[in-house]
């Protein structure tokens, strides 16, 4: 048996699934009966169903980051962000990357870059969040986000971007995870790696 | 009114909270209704609370990071993670992250370095993600993971560690969020940075 990479690992199989919650487009809760490759049945694993995101590592010819002051009620605090949102049904990731920086921030971008699409929950699933790096940006428009929520526009250079992140501003997963990657593909594309 | 780091944006309000699924200790779901700063009232927001958990890049003395290969059931396949797990309770995210190294790798670490906590979902909350690097390891017990998952080990070195990335091996947004802020630590651990 070949162990490398995972290869000798089994998949679980669905036995049973039955809707808990239906709070469509937002969520959908589902509880599980799986069984695991050695034979058990656990009959409790739930699963959530939530709409795919975004986020975009938008970097300037300058070298800068266009960051996102906002509440976020998830961690129920103001804190620091990317320009980001949901996708929305028949909108490919891409388009939906493209539609968020363009309405939070003005700003159109002649360079995309898939940085990684992750689930967001391991066992639970919670939808993907679609990471992109945007570079050759030029405004385009007013900002004229119809989000929930009020936004603050911030150019940030990648030190500051760093500290801010090191210092606890940035308080969300998504977000964490997009700068920490964008951060070092600029590190690679400053080395001419990518 | 300062407006820089977002010093002008106002908290919402959480003006009624009623439970819609008590499945702890894996996850309750609440809709709140919440009041706006403009003042509006959206009486359909939903909050997840799911216990917190940890994410470890562990560093060896060789540069390697301990990669765990296996099948999640939120992403549904078969993929590279670092060892993770639950935050018990009662347990500090620190003390959880020691006890999931060495029973996922048989590990122990000497130089323990938070880099960052982040909530997982920024509209919905879902617990916070706890991620550390780990360095200074020291080979102390047989694995011996309790888990539903099998898990398999690798040691991988920082340039493939960087691909499998690339290449979409990591499927789980915690992952890869503690993989990226690894390897940014790992190259100003290797500036002298800090």
């Amino acid at each position: 048996m070949n162990t490398e990479n995972g290869q000798g690992l089994q998949l679980w199989e669905i036995v049973h699934r039955q809707q808990v919650v239906d709070a469509a487009p937002w969520l959908q809760l589902w509880r599980e009966t799986v069984r695991l490759p050695d034979g058990r049945l656990v009959s409790d694993y739930y699963r959530l169903e939530q709409p795919d995101y975004v986020v975009v590592f938008a970097l300037t010819a300058a070298d800068q980051v266009i960051g996102i002051w906002h509440y976020k009620h998830g961690p129920r605090n103001i804190n620091l962000g990317l320009p980001a949102g949901y996708v929305m049904p028949d909108e490919t990731p891409l388009a939906a990357a493209q539609r968020e920086l363009l309405e939070e921030t003005g700003y159109q971008a002649d360079i995309w870059r898939h940085l990684g699409s992750f689930t967001v929950d391991g066992n639970r699933g919670c939808g993907q969040a679609h990471i992109y790096l945007a570079h050759g940006l030029r405004a385009a428009a007013e900002p004229g986000p119809d989000d929930l929520e009020e936004i603050q526009v911030e150019f940030i250079g990648l030190h500051s971007l760093t500290r801010y992140l090191h210092e606890g501003k940035v308080a969300t997963l998504g977000a964490a995870a997009a700068i920490a990657l964008g951060l070092n593909a600029c590190a690679r594309f400053l080395k001419g790696q990518i």
